[in-house]
């Protein structure tokens, strides 16, 4: 079911923990009047101008002082909800933020379901279905390129770019109808050749879209990149030096299980997940069998394989057979580490890799070649879509995507019933599918269940 | 080395993790200016009102879109730290907040030391030491009673009792020193009694404060509980049925390592920390022994010993033991808890039990006599100490009590050389010494030690 918006509602909006401040936000018509009346300040909130910072107490159905607070005031329609807002500004600790928000819902606020506040602001016409995604998206943000596209999606290039093709669209379906609606007459009013114009445009342009999402997977998902090599070839310290200045930015993954440790870093703001994978080599040992069962599978699920070589040996067959069956049964991007360089005097020269294959120098001893390797990674996301210029829009939802295929698939049979000559009806059914695809990205077009889906997926305090 | 104010300082205030919203603070003559310099918005924030809040971007330094915000101004001396502040409300990402604060250091301004915000509030007189001291206290606090003492703390009503008390010693060490001007005329100018009302005065509020220390202690540590018994007497059920309704209370202490599992839940508003033991038997069994060792070690630093005995069996020399050791040698406060009394078939009367240990009987089973536990519990924290009426000021900071302590040996010192006949020159000293250690709390008197010991302790963005 939608949910209503007759209550307000109310959420702690910052992270969980002990911080300096939590900020608790309160939306809805009777929002400002439900804090005001546990309230207490120099001046009435009821009576302060939107936008405004104000201190003062929030006190408890006994007189007692919860804690202080900055509340700052958002009137309708000028907040992110679009409905009044108060945002509580208290002390950042885990016990004084739930007492502060329980003070508000005694006063009958009610406690806001996942992403109520971004469905408000959807509802309330603030931003669009897309936009309303991108929210999502930028607050789980990890790289950069996670980052640009989630903004550029809410601040609605895509929107726009989705609302003029779906224009054409439509104009189309007019030029049909207009014919159906003169259809007994038999007169041939329809200019053909510029409805299959139209429809040609329409199937460029969610063509180029679907082509986008390549990249906005990679830019919100990251690259998956398996280490694999024998044991003692220097996985694990090549992996180490790399992730070294970009320590930073790892973060835990929670409540995942995985059969291997997976460490980020990101190159030029593209986010790389680096697996470290055990040895792999032909065996007899059922343990180890099963552990390079599981490295075949990483294998198949990466997007690029580095195979880490000692470069003071000659590479073994095991190794070739690999480089072999990534490359030609999975068709796996494939780099060469050559390591332990520094041990130059041992050194043996590589042969038998495939010319395709690039072949990288390094040492994690001395730190030679990271950079070059790090580069080769970067060319390789690449090289897997043409590079798209800056300004162009990025597909990264799987929604998004799914429902442009659909639009594509439609308009295709549309213009193919128009070659063929089969009746406007039958044409403008396919179109009229594709209309209806587009509309659900931004959504003009939404059923609830589209709704609760992309909603529940929220954070509470969104 | 007491830090700087010249510099504008930034940081993260809101806990870190994946929130609807994330705040920074930036505090500092320039902090306006400097936000403003990456702000794109309807207004310039230089031209801000104090206490507004304005929609805009930030930018980073190749004029691009780091994240739509929320900028709220305040200007000095109307913010916390009594300088000009602006609080950025983000996106809540862990990344996209990261990217929003580089922002803003890349304009100059410097990352915040944990507590450099709070330091600058008392440095800018915003906050005595007390009061900056309960900030801290405030935003650990885990149960009510916690939060009411920090902020009463906060809203000074600590640092006027001290103002007061000091206020009296200053007078009497003024009558003294008048007596100490006029010495070589040997006129008896002093009224010895008025200034010995004054120190008996001092003593007996001092001492009143000390004597709130047990109880500031509980509220903020909160009360140390062990459940002990032989094994299968039903402990963890009983703990669980009493924590049940807590859950939502129930926070994990991270990086503490522990022999025995803490569970936390709160009665009345104070924290109980309830410590589920292993069985207590004599045993030649290394392994137990050890175990066993460590329960008494529990026992030692626990303030209420519940041993839960199985009311279905006759009670054991070594539970009897148990009693009698932790009675008059540990001096604890014990409960008895007559476990499964749900079986009333088999029950046996309990014999033998000391007549001042209190019994009740339980069933976690069926939920019988786990309020009265409860009550019991609150009842033995409350005959630790004299039930104290509300409005009284809590003593519950160590250095506070420290500085109380120190207080009170002066001024007992002063009362007696007074007594005694000593020269004022004497009593003078030991006044002097009383006066700086009240002044100490409050921050009067403070060297750079206290203070950095104290602010290092901060969370970063406070």
């Amino acid at each position: 079911m939608i949910r209503r918006l007759e209550n307000s509602i109310a959420a702690i909006a910052t992270p969980i923990g002990e911080g300096a401040i939590s900020v608790i936000r309160v939306s809805g018509e009777a929002a400002i009047y439900k804090v005001d009346s546990r309230f207490e300040g120099r001046q009435s909130l009821a009576k302060a101008k939107s936008q405004t910072a104000h201190f003062g107490r929030i006190i408890n159905n006994q007189s007692e002082t919860v804690d202080e607070v900055i509340c700052t005031i958002f009137r309708a329609p000028k907040s992110f909800t679009g409905e009044d807002t108060v945002e509580i500004s208290c002390h950042g600790g885990i016990h004084v933020t739930r007492r502060v928000l329980e003070c508000i819902l005694e006063t009958g606020v009610r406690p806001a379901e996942p992403g109520e506040f971004t469905q408000r602001a959807f509802l309330n016409g603030k931003l669009d279905l897309s936009q309303a995604e991108a929210i999502a998206d930028l607050i789980q943000a990890q790289s950069d390129k996670a980052r640009q596209t989630s903004l550029d999606q809410l601040e609605g290039t895509l929107s726009k770019q989705i609302h003029l093709v779906r224009e054409k669209l439509v104009q189309s379906l007019g030029l049909l109808e207009l014919e159906l609606d003169f259809s007994e007459e038999d007169i041939a009013l329809i200019d053909k050749k510029k409805v299959e114009n139209l429809l040609k445009l329409g199937i460029s342009e969610t063509n180029h879209l679907l082509r986008t999402y390549k990249y906005g997977k990679v830019w919100r998902e990251g690259v998956r990149v398996a280490l694999i090599g024998a044991p003692n070839v220097g996985k694990s310290s090549l992996l180490n030096v790399m992730l070294k200045e970009n320590r930073a930015i790892v973060t835990a993954v929670p409540g995942t299980t995985r059969d291997f440790i997976e460490e980020k870093m990101t190159i030029e703001g593209v986010l790389f997940r680096m697996i470290d994978t055990a040895g792999l080599r032909e065996t007899e040992d059922t343990v180890e069998k099963e552990g390079i069962y599981k490295t075949w599978k990483v294998i198949q699920r990466s997007d690029i394989i580095v195979l880490v070589h000692d470069s003071t040996k000659r590479i073994t067959k095991d190794e070739l057979n690999i480089l072999e069956t990534a490359n030609k049964k999975h068709h796996k991007k494939l780099i060469v580490a050559n390591n332990k360089i520094d041990l130059q005097a041992e050194r043996i020269l590589l042969k038998c890799i495939p010319e395709e294959i690039l072949v990288v120098e390094t040492s994690a001893v001395d730190n030679i070649g990271i950079e070059k390797l790090k580069d080769v990674l970067l060319q390789k996301v690449f090289d897997q879509t043409q590079v798209e210029d800056k300004e162009s829009v990025i597909i990264s939802n799987e929604r998004h995507y799914s429902a442009l295929l659909k639009a594509e698939q439609n308009l295709t049979s549309a213009l193919e019933s128009l070659k063929t000559g089969e009746s406007e009806e039958f044409i403008a059914v396919d179109l009229r599918a594709a209309i209806d695809s587009l509309g659900e990205i931004i959504g003009i077009v939404t059923t609830e269940d589209i709704l609760n889906n992309i909603f529940s997926k929220f954070c509470i305090g969104k």
